[in-house]
């Protein structure tokens, strides 16, 4: 292998960073996130780069009370210019909602997997397309971007693996039929593996090299990052990541986070990828979750730092080191 | 990038699995486990398929209460044909001891950085060299291989970087002057990252194409099953690992275990590389950990089990089908 073209090397090649955290994050959390804390993150993460912010969901507030301030966010946010702010919508009530509110972009989710959309949106896979496809429709009217985020795409809890033909033909039916700007091919419960990623990144470039596609990867398994570089050496360039590695997935037990941003962003800014992301900010940003949330992050880059973070020698260093010169002597 | 040609496709290319976690793992551990139980994990470990298992070390039981049953555990453990049985010696007594209690392989440490090693040993490098070159000179002379691990050669958390060139001459010392059967790449403190693993591993393969070389990471920025990947893809076929991923470093704030055997594994299968391991031994081994060490392990396998182990359908899974079926009518 040529050491240039690998995915150690990233060669200023351009990662678009996605930010999930404060609606994929948030929405699991118990705690309510005080409504000016939420705008003072999302604020935070547009001053530290991330290219995209899915800020919140405009899903109904009895169901998800955590983000039933999703209007006074989303209006509040101090926009800077370049970075898309995305929110989740389930159906048209959410869409109107969110366009009101001036979402960049709607984000629409159902699962490739029957039993995995039945479990979790109470709804058949042809039912969720229909009522995307009215979501669609009003987002195109109101000039607003579509995004869609197809879960289980590398396999089901329940179902175990899903055909590539069938995950590609949902794609085609939102990218061909609707006019998708954009999929999130989405490991809603950490089963993808690189190899599997590397394959399907590589099948849906070559189908729909102009549709913009993103990875969102959960931990679950220890094979976030791996999977990443796996994607991007097939051709992908953007990738969801939730600040300090929170969030999760209630209907998959023993789910982890979602790969964790500043963790990402670290490992990619050392091999040489252009992320755009100011790392400190972030961190920063990912340090004052904690007190939001009420619990512990799993972070690892929080906990010990960055690789260049340096410890200080031992209060006894100098005599150690005395007495082994003197041995020597 | 050929897709044949990818550290994703593991194309059935062996990979030896090196067990640290006796000794790495169970040193730093409060509990003592009792002797039989350390004999009936290597056991474990050994029918498992693990490739080498760092069984003990030959420390001061004053230093290391943990392992001061070195001697018994290593005489009574069953020795399955083609495992090398290895065990870490500090020191001329320790040589002796291990020889005793018949070690394949004596296994010496000491740091390529100044500062890390006068805080761990005690000592400077120069005065580790002198006093590991005796140790070498009664291994050969009992016909015990050698092999040297050598710590923080991806960074030191006190000096920071620490020069490839100075990490190559220590290597050249051992396997040239020395005649040392391996070396071991020791990322003691988690600093390691890809680009700088491709890099290094390709150097010491250049130099030394026939010494057996090894790479030990720990998991401590997340950044662990990349850094294996990346060193695979430079020649590498040699990795320690830690059952459930116990382990840290005592002189490293903020580091965390070794990254986990079961979980290196796991990943490797799924990529189609032989790592002659039984993932199922390998977990059920792991699984009895937190019994014998009296906490949590860090195993995100044993946490979240397979990809394919699968989950039931919620109860109610029936009820919802059928709502939504009579929604569609």
């Amino acid at each position: 292998m040529n050491t240039n073209d690998t995915p150690w090397n990233g060669a200023g090649r351009r990662i678009h960073m996605q930010e999930v955290g404060t609606r994929d994050g948030l929405q699991v959390e118990e705690a309510f996130v005080p409504t000016e804390e939420k705008i003072a993150l999302v604020n935070a993460l547009s001053q530290a780069g991330m290219a995209k912010i899915e800020v919140t969901a405009f899903v109904s507030p009895k169901a998800i009370p955590a983000l039933r301030d999703a209007e006074v966010v989303l209006r509040e946010i101090d926009r800077k210019p370049g970075v898309v702010y995305s929110a989740l919508v389930p159906n048209v009530r959410g869409a109107e909602r969110a366009i009101d509110a001036r979402a960049d972009e709607l984000n629409l989710v159902m699962s490739a997997s029957e039993s995995h959309n039945l479990a979790n949106l109470r709804m058949t896979r042809e039912q969720s397309f229909a009522a995307l496809s009215e979501v669609n429709a009003l987002a195109r009217q109101a000039g607003r971007a579509v995004n869609v985020s197809l879960s289980c795409v590398f396999g089901c809890p329940m179902e175990g693996d899903v055909p590539v033909a069938t995950v590609l033909d949902w794609c085609a039916r939102f990218v061909d039929d609707l006019g998708a700007r954009g999929v999130t091919l989405c490991d809603t419960t950490g089963m993808a593996y690189p190899g599997q990623v590397a394959a399907l990144t590589a099948a849906f470039r070559a189908r729909w090299p102009s549709t913009e596609v993103t990875l969102h990867f959960h931990n679950t398994r220890g094979m976030g990052l791996a999977n990443v570089l796996a994607a991007i050496s097939a051709g992908a360039d953007r990738f969801d990541a939730s600040l300090g590695g929170i969030g999760g997935c209630p209907y998959a037990p023993g789910a982890t986070g979602n790969v964790c941003s500043e963790e990402i962003v670290h490992a990619l800014a050392l091999m040489g990828y252009d992320t755009g992301v100011d790392l400190g900010r972030l961190i920063a940003a990912s340090k004052r979750l904690p007190a939001l949330i009420g619990h512990d992050i799993p972070s690892q880059i929080v906990k010990a730092g960055r690789r260049l973070d340096l410890h200080p020698v031992p209060a006894d260093f100098p005599a150690i080191r005395e007495r082994a010169l003197a041995r020597a002597a």
